[in-house]
């Protein structure tokens, strides 16, 4: 099998879409008086967009799309988002926010409160989970070689990683180990094995399941 | 640590540097009464080439510098490759060929004759040391996410690991443990560390030893 990913409209700076993205949080942050009901709206707009790209791919995403999902006037979505990019770039960030809220503060095993190789466990399939359902839209935001491992959202997770394996495998190079077990989780990789060779999502998941017991040095669970 | 790359002709063709290689090597194999003595030039030209990656990186290669290095006329080195990214990638070629040729048919524990544990490691190490001399050139021609996993060189490299993995972990996913083992050894992953983070080239060849061992729940090696 072979797919052909959608064109993505990529911004005309010469920053990528991670500088882009933190522009967009920075600008969100330095607003404290944004009243709480244009959040709530834009909040509504990124979930009604966040549905569309699980339904539809990243290709279905449109301006008028998410206004008509939303139940808002076009106008709103462009005062919001400014361009389709723009729109695309603050959905990868709404989903990050999202997911590194639930590895700080959500229900264990995911969040605080299991044991390291359970929280392991966890953490690669929602991570599997999370690029299967937005494969197109990482990625589209992927930065170039010399970027890739730089960038915000990565070094949070591949610190969260380090941090597990600290506790799991005292003896090993976490470090190392940690972006081993991170390359399983890229979603070019992800890409080439479900869109390219056909490999299910359940292998994918058992795969991790496997590899983290062999990191660990522990038993595959039952 | 931060190291900006060096600037690199990137073809002009829709084609990725992969295709154009192969190209090349298809171009070659089409030629079968290139005279002895031209095949001959070529390759020391490429030998005086890799020397000057060796020595001043990738920037240091100029058509110029070759001839030079080589004793012959910049003519010379402009007919056989056509222009500096013609040379580059038919450096990046050769290189993959006689390491290609370590693995089918040197001596072990590179080539075949040693245990599947052993071979493993000694390949890591081996790319190891490649990725970190190469390193520019490995990543100016690194294709594109789509196209990552699909590229003709690393396939072959995937399949060398998949097939000793089948051997050393009967139990295991060879496809999927081949991937990690691949990620650990990725150029943008080895820049990162060597260049960015300052990691020392004998850490990461422990890191091997180490993940091999882990992966195929084995022992390390005295």
């Amino acid at each position: 099998m072979s797919a052909a990913l959608p064109p993505f409209p990529k911004p005309q700076e010469t920053d990528g879409p991670t500088e882009l993205l933190q522009l967009r949080t920075g600008t969100d942050e330095d607003e404290p008086c944004l009243r709480a009901d244009a959040a709530r709206n834009r909040a509504r707009l990124l979930e009604a967009a966040a549905r569309l790209v699980a339904e539809h791919g990243a290709a279905g995403v449109t301006m008028e799309a998410v206004a008509t999902a939303a139940s808002v006037g076009k106008g709103t979505v462009f005062r919001r988002f400014g361009d389709r990019t723009g729109l695309l770039m603050a959905l990868l960030d709404h989903s990050e926010k999202k997911f590194q809220a639930a590895l700080l503060s959500g229900p264990p095993p995911l969040g605080p409160g299991a044991p390291p190789v359970e929280r392991l466990r966890a953490f690669g399939c929602a991570m599997l989970r999370r690029s299967i359902d937005e494969l197109e839209l990482q990625l589209a935001a992927e930065p170039s070689a010399e970027r890739r491992y730089t960038a915000a959202p990565r070094r949070f997770l591949r610190g969260h990683v380090a941090l597990l394996l600290r506790q799991a495998v005292p003896d090993g190079d976490s470090e190392l180990l940690s972006h081993t077990l991170m390359a399983y989780l890229d979603a070019a990789l992800v890409h080439h094995l479900t869109e390219q060779c056909g490999v299910p999502p359940a292998r994918l998941r058992a795969g991790w399941q496997d590899l983290v017991a062999r990191v660990t040095r522990t038993e595959h669970p039952a």
